[in-house]
C-alpha cells in the first residue's frame, strides 16, 4: 500500500536540516506526513497552523475532538495540575464518578472499568480477558484493521507489516475477514468471513477467544451500512462462545452523532469496550469497560502508574462536559449534513468517485480508476493537493484508495462547506 | 506475599461509601494502599495534604520526582497547551531536541529514540526488538521484577501472580533468577543465576533474546552492591548474542544523585534504554532509546498517537531544566547523605533491621524477626504506622520485608531529617 510518508515516496535528494536531524536521534520508523512535511507552530479551533502562518482546517486528527487548544479542556488541566497528580492507589472521587459517566453512555448491563494511557494498552488488556475467559487463542479482526501497537495488539492490526509473523511468535491465531466496506454485498461478505473463519478454527483445532471490531472500520476505509451488520456479526461471535471487544477508540465519544459509541448505531452488544483517542482531547488516557463478571479473569492486580491519574481524569472529564453541554453530537449531526449535501453531486460529476460513505463525522470518498478500479495514487494526488488548498485529510482502506476525512465535532457551518467545497474542487481537478 | 491492600486484607465490614462506591464502577483488581486509605486533595513539593487537612512527607511516589505541582513543569505543559498538541507525523524540533538531550546522557554510540507513553509500552518494544534481533524468545530476568503490564511485559514481571501461565500462553520463555538483593554472596548468586539460565536454554533448545533488568532491581529490594556486578552479567549476556535492557524506568532521571542513569553506576553498555515514570513529572510520557542498527528490526512503521506530542516533550524538557540548573543530582547526592547518616545507629539500636542499602534516593530496610528471618508482617506494620506519623513509604522484594522508600529528588534538609527520625522511632517501636 502507497504511504502518506513523504520521504518514503520522495525522489527528491535535497533533504531539509530538520529532515536530517530528525533522522539522526530519532527512529527512522517514524513516518512523516506529506511530500512536503507540515511544520505546525499553532493549533486553534479546527485549524493548525505551520511556520509560514498559513492556516490548515483540521479535517484528520480525530484526538483533539473538540478543538486545539480548547479552552475548557486545558483549564481544567491546569487547576488539576496545580492541585494534585497522583494514581488510582489513593482514593479518587473524580475517577469513580468519570468511570460512572462513561458507564452510563451504554447503562445495559454492569460494568467495571480500568484506566489506561492509550488504547493500545487497553485493548491488549481486552484481549487477555477474552483468552483467559475462553482459554482460546483464535482472533478474528478485520482485513486491514488497526488495534495498537504493543506486542499484542500488533498481532491484530492487519493492516501493517509484521502482524503475521509476530502472531505466529506469540502463538496467536488471527483470522482476518473482508470488512464490509463497499455497498452492495459488503454485509454478506464480512459475516460469511466471520462463518468460514469459526469453520476453520474448528478444522485447525483453534479454540475460540473473540472478535475485535473498531466500530466504524475506520482503517478498512468506513464500513457503515446497513445498521445492524455488526449485530449480525456478534450474535456470531457469541453463538461460538467468544468475546466481543467493540475498539472505540476512533469511533467512540460521539462520531456518529447519534450514539455515543459506534456499537451503539448496529444495536451490537459488547462484552468489552475500549477507548482512548478523544478521550482526553490530546492528554494522553484510555480505558477499558467490561462486563463485570469479566474483572474476575484479570489475574493478579492491575496498576497503571499514569493510567487514571488526577490530571488524565479532569481533562475527560472536561472533554464530556463540551460534548454534553454544547450539545457536540448534535452539531455532529449538523454538520455531518452539510458535508453530506455538498459531496452529493460529486459521484455524478466525477467518475473517480467511486462511493461515498458518512457516519457522521467520519467521511469516506473512494477514489477509483475509469475502469472503476481502486486508485491509491489519485488519492494521494488529492490529499497533497488539498493540503495546499489548507485542508489536511489522509487515506485509508486495504487498497489505500478510501480519501479519510475525520472533521472535528466542533466544525461550524462555515467550516463543514469550506471542506466540501475544497473537497469538490480538488478531487474535480485531481482524478 | 502480603500486599498493601487495605480490604484485601482488612477484616472490617464497615467499608465505607467511597470504597463502595469504587468497587461498584472500578475493576475490583485496582488496589488501595493502606489499611485507612489515603484520600489526597493537594500535593506541593514533597507533600501531600488529605481531606482532613493532614500532611504526609511523600517518600514513596517516584513519578513527581522534581515535586507535586512544580510550577516550572506546569507552566510548560499550560503554555505548550495554548499553544500546539499533536503527533510526531508532523515535524517537531522540538521532540528532536528532546531525544538529543536524552541521548546524550549517555553519548557512547549511536542511539535513535521512539517516545511512547508508557514505560510498559516502551518495554513491550524493547522485547519484541530483541526477539527479532536474536530470533530467540529466552529472557532472563529478576525473580522479582516489574517490567510492565502489557501482554508482553507481564511475561518478565516475575512479582505478579500469572506471569508464568502469560508466558507459557505466548510462548515466551522467562528464566528468572535471583536477584543480588543482599550484602555478602549475593552478586555470585546473580552471576550464577545467569550462567544456570544459559545452560538450561541450551539443553531445551530456547534460543536466547535477552536479559532485562532494572538497574537498582528496586522491586526485588534494591541490590546495589558490590558496584559493577551488573557490567559483569551484561558481558555474559552478549557474550551469548543477547540483547540486554537496561530498564532505567524507576532508576533513571538522576535518583543515584552520581549518574543519570542507574547502569552506569555499574559501567554496563545497554543495547536499549527504557524510561517513563518521573520523566514528565506525572504527565504520561515514556521512551526508549536502542543503539541505531536495532532500528531495522522494527517492523513496518512505527506510530504512538500520544507518544511524543508536544505538550508531553515540553513536560519532559522542564523536567531536565529541573534536573539541569537546579543541580538536584548534587541534591541527591546531599540528601542522600543525611538520610544514610540519620539510619547509621539504626542496626545497632534494633536487631529487627537486617540490612539497610542506600543508592542516591533510592533508600531500602529489611525487616528481619528474632531468627533473622524476614519479617514482612512487621514490615506493613512499620509502613501503617510511619503514615500515622505522616510519611508515605511502601514494602518490597520477594519477601516483603523490605520497607521501600524513595524521596523525592528534591528533598530538603529538613526533610531528609525527618523522614529518617521517623523512621528510626517507629521501627524501633514496631519491631
Amino acid at each position: 500500500m502507497l504511504k502518506l510518508n513523504s520521504y518514503a515516496i520522495s525522489s527528491s535528494n535535497d533533504i531539509p536540516d530538520y529532515i536530517k536531524r530528525r533522522r539522526n536521534t530519532l527512529s527512522e520508523k517514524y513516518e512523516l506526513f506529506y511530500q512536503e512535511p507540515l511544520i505546525p507552530i499553532k493549533g486553534t479551533g479546527a485549524w493548525i497552523i505551520d511556520k509560514n502562518g498559513r492556516r490548515y482546517l483540521d479535517a484528520y486528527n480525530n484526538v483533539v475532538s473538540v478543538g486545539h487548544s480548547n479552552q475548557r479542556v486545558n483549564q481544567a488541566i491546569t487547576e488539576q495540575l496545580s492541585t494534585l497528580c497522583t494514581h488510582t492507589r489513593y482514593v479518587n472521587d473524580e475517577l469513580c464518578r468519570l468511570s460512572e459517566r462513561i458507564q452510563d453512555k451504554h447503562p445495559q448491563g454492569t460494568w467495571r472499568s480500568i484506566l489506561t494511557c492509550t488504547g493500545s494498552e487497553a485493548n491488549d488488556l481486552g484481549m487477555r480477558i477474552a483468552m483467559e475467559v475462553t482459554g482460546g487463542n483464535g482472533f478474528i479482526v478485520s482485513e486491514h484493521a488497526y488495534h495498537g501497537l504493543t506486542g499484542l495488539t500488533q498481532t491484530l492490526t492487519t493492516s501493517m507489516d509484521g502482524y503475521a509473523a509476530l502472531a505466529d511468535r506469540l502463538q496467536i491465531k488471527i483470522y482476518p475477514v473482508p470488512a464490509p466496506c463497499l455497498s452492495g454485498d459488503g454485509t454478506n461478505n464480512f459475516l460469511t468471513g466471520i462463518e468460514r473463519a469459526l469453520d476453520a478454527m474448528a478444522i485447525q483445532g483453534v479454540r475460540f477467544a473473540g472478535g475485535i471490531f473498531d466500530s466504524f472500520f475506520t482503517s478498512d476505509g468506513l464500513a457503515i451500512k446497513p445498521e445492524g451488520f455488526l449485530r449480525q456479526a456478534v450474535e456470531i461471535i457469541h453463538r461460538h462462545g467468544g468475546i466481543y471487544i467493540a475498539d472505540e477508540v476512533q469511533p467512540g465519544f460521539g462520531r456518529s452523532g447519534t450514539n455515543f459509541w459506534g456499537f451503539q448505531v448496529h444495536g451490537a452488544e459488547p462484552d468489552i469496550i475500549t477507548m482512548g483517542k478523544p478521550m482526553g482531547n490530546g492528554y494522553p488516557i484510555a480505558a477499558i469497560l467490561m462486563r463485570s463478571h469479566l474483572d474476575d479473569f484479570i489475574p493478579d492486580s492491575y496498576f497503571n502508574t499514569f493510567g487514571g491519574n488526577n490530571v488524565a481524569v479532569a481533562a475527560a472529564h472536561a472533554v464530556l462536559d463540551e460534548i454534553e453541554e454544547r450539545d457536540l453530537m448534535g452539531n455532529v449531526r449538523t454538520q455531518s449534513h452539510i458535508i453530506e449535501e455538498g459531496l452529493r453531486n460529486l459521484p455524478e460529476l466525477c467518475p473517480a468517485v467511486g462511493d461515498i460513505r458518512i457516519q457522521g463525522l467520519s467521511v469516506a470518498v473512494d477514489i477509483v480508476t475509469e475502469k472503476g478500479l481502486p486508485d491509491p495514487v489519485s488519492s494521494l494526488r488529492i490529499v497533497e493537493a488539498i493540503k495546499k488548498r489548507g485542508v489536511l485529510i489522509s487515506t485509508s482502506g486495504k487498497s489505500g484508495n478510501t480519501l479519510k476525512i475525520r472533521p472535528l465535532i466542533i466544525y461550524t457551518l462555515e467550516e463543514s462547506e469550506f471542506l466540501a467545497s475544497q473537497l469538490t474542487d480538488v478531487i474535480l481537478r485531481n482524478h
